[in-house]
């Protein structure tokens, strides 16, 4: 196997945040479920953007947050994903590039914009969100570079990537060029009603030993295996994968490698203010930990640290220097 | 004199924040001065963007930011100013619609972009200020509504408006509309690099009986007289208009009218984050206040109230209930 490149090589949509703060009421009365992710279109985007209260654009998309984690904490990572020449992707190519890491996907005018999410934020810090994938939807497999995707250690890829056709595409391309070169598949099953959507191709993934490092919180993990029992659930799914990660949110988050296991508790906030983007900071920081060759718990903290960090504030996106918390905390 | 539709219509350079962190070291590498406002070009604003961290997007401006204040004070506010048709336009909009701000004037394509300020905080919550002009340097006279200015109890202008001629064109024009309709007119410095390049044109305006309320922090008023010392500086002024509103960060505020001298100590503040739209939201409380019939002391205690909560967070529009504040605080 040749020298890698970059640590963590992410493939997401590429989404702003808009975060505006809501009431439980306000949940009720647009008819949103609380902590879900939807799609919508773009009328519907038009028509809850008018309801919403002033808000802050600040970028986002999954796949995007962990990279922007990882580069945070140190390691080498790059991001693959679809914006359009507007100001959305220009602010979007700005943070993840400023944050130090690799975005040289190009944008693209397809005739959409570059998709957007409108986060609802309520006072216990929960997030709804509603999704329109704009330009992400529509990332070509032909903008994958081949070259890229070998030299990187870790392959990332986000469940939320399955739901459109052209980027899952994309997303499976990318998988074999991967394999090919004998690197490592990382992947998140994002949200459970993503899972719904897309039970069968994720099993399929999993199943056909596709993925080497899972990414799930309690729901998730549930959902996937069919069972409501949580230890039940790792159990059914844990030895179809090399390592199982699963966040539990202020239960902490466990880990199964090979037959090892280990747990972390949930890293102290003082004040959990937006909880959008813990997945993914958790993913950040076990993915930077593991290609630092930490121990299956050494890494498990740096994910609980990183998460931990951005629920602190809005926005997805760590603000604090993320590298310089690990060293603090970690040595 | 009719009846008022509007408390306070603000006219201002309409801007998005583009709001990141950085260390004293990058001002010094960029060649910046720490707290001012300066205006830059295109070629300039993509290369400091260029060097800048990771950003989030929050509707800004200074007169924005006070119809915004007084809005979320209860008043009826409104705003005149220029975006241009794309999506920082609408970010614009939305925001101060959805705040309660009447903004009516219409996105023009003069084939330039939205204006946005580059807002750089240093770890002490200063904040440096880049500008890009944008479309709101092209204001036209033409696109103001003279029944909207008339309907407005308080005319508010910004004084970092005087810098494009177009907008100065539009502020002279809306005075005069004003003033034919016995209306009231306010005014803000804005920024003593400002009062240096516009010194005989702010001292023309205020000797010439146009400013009723005007609003200065300690360095503008000084930099206004041409006296370094601040009662000195004070008593220079305060007879040139009818009431006098000075702010003096930790120290607080002065407010003199018609005889009368009040002052404030200033509210106390958990953490600063950015300081960004304090002397904003100190105007648009002190404005609130007097529409509201406070005395002169309540006012500049709404005027605190307002900037103590802004400066607690990053972004220079309010994010708590700024009513329920005041009623808690103030009755």
């Amino acid at each position: 196997m040749t020298a890698t490149r970059l640590d963590v090589l992410a493939i997401g949509n590429a989404i702003v945040d808009i975060i505006a703060d809501c009431d439980d009421a306000f949940l009720e009365a647009e008819g949103l479920t609380k902590g879900m992710m939807r799609l919508i279109n773009a009328d519907e985007a038009v028509r809850l953007y008018d309801h919403m209260g002033p808000a802050r654009e600040i970028s986002g998309g999954s796949a995007g947050n962990t990279a922007a984690g990882v580069a945070a904490l140190g390691g080498r990572a790059g991001f693959i994903g679809q914006v359009a020449p507007d100001q959305l992707g220009e602010f979007y190519r700005h943070d993840l590039t400023a944050t130090g890491v690799e975005f040289i996907t190009p944008a693209q005018d397809f005739g959409v914009a570059t998709g957007r999410v409108m986060v609802l934020v309520t006072p216990d810090a929960h997030r709804t969100m509603n999704t329109f994938l704009g330009a992400a939807q529509l990332l070509p497999p032909e903008a994958l570079d081949p070259a890229q995707i070998e030299g990187a250690a870790i392959l990332y890829l986000e469940g939320y990537l399955w739901d459109p056709e052209i980027p899952r595409n994309a997303m499976v391309k990318a998988i074999e060029i991967a394999r090919g070169a004998g690197r490592q598949i990382a992947f998140t099953l994002s949200d459970s009603f993503c899972i719904d959507r897309h039970r069968d191709g994720f099993n399929a993934l999993i199943d056909g030993g596709k993925v080497d490092i899972l990414f799930a919180n309690e729901v998730e993990i549930g959902a996937l295996a069919g069972m409501a029992d949580f230890d039940a659930a790792v159990a059914a799914v844990q030895d179809k994968v090399e390592t199982l990660v699963v966040t539990r949110s202020e239960q902490g988050a466990i880990a199964v490698s090979r037959g090892e296991r280990a747990q972390v508790a949930a890293e102290p906030v003082a004040r959990i203010v937006d909880t959008t983007g813990a997945g993914d900071l958790f993913a950040a920081g076990f993915l930077a930990g593991r290609t630092q060759n930490r121990s299956l718990e050494d890494s498990l903290r740096m994910g609980a640290i990183a998460a931990a960090e951005v629920i602190s504030h809005y926005g997805a996106r760590p603000e604090a220097d993320l590298k310089a918390l690990v060293a603090r905390k970690l040595g």
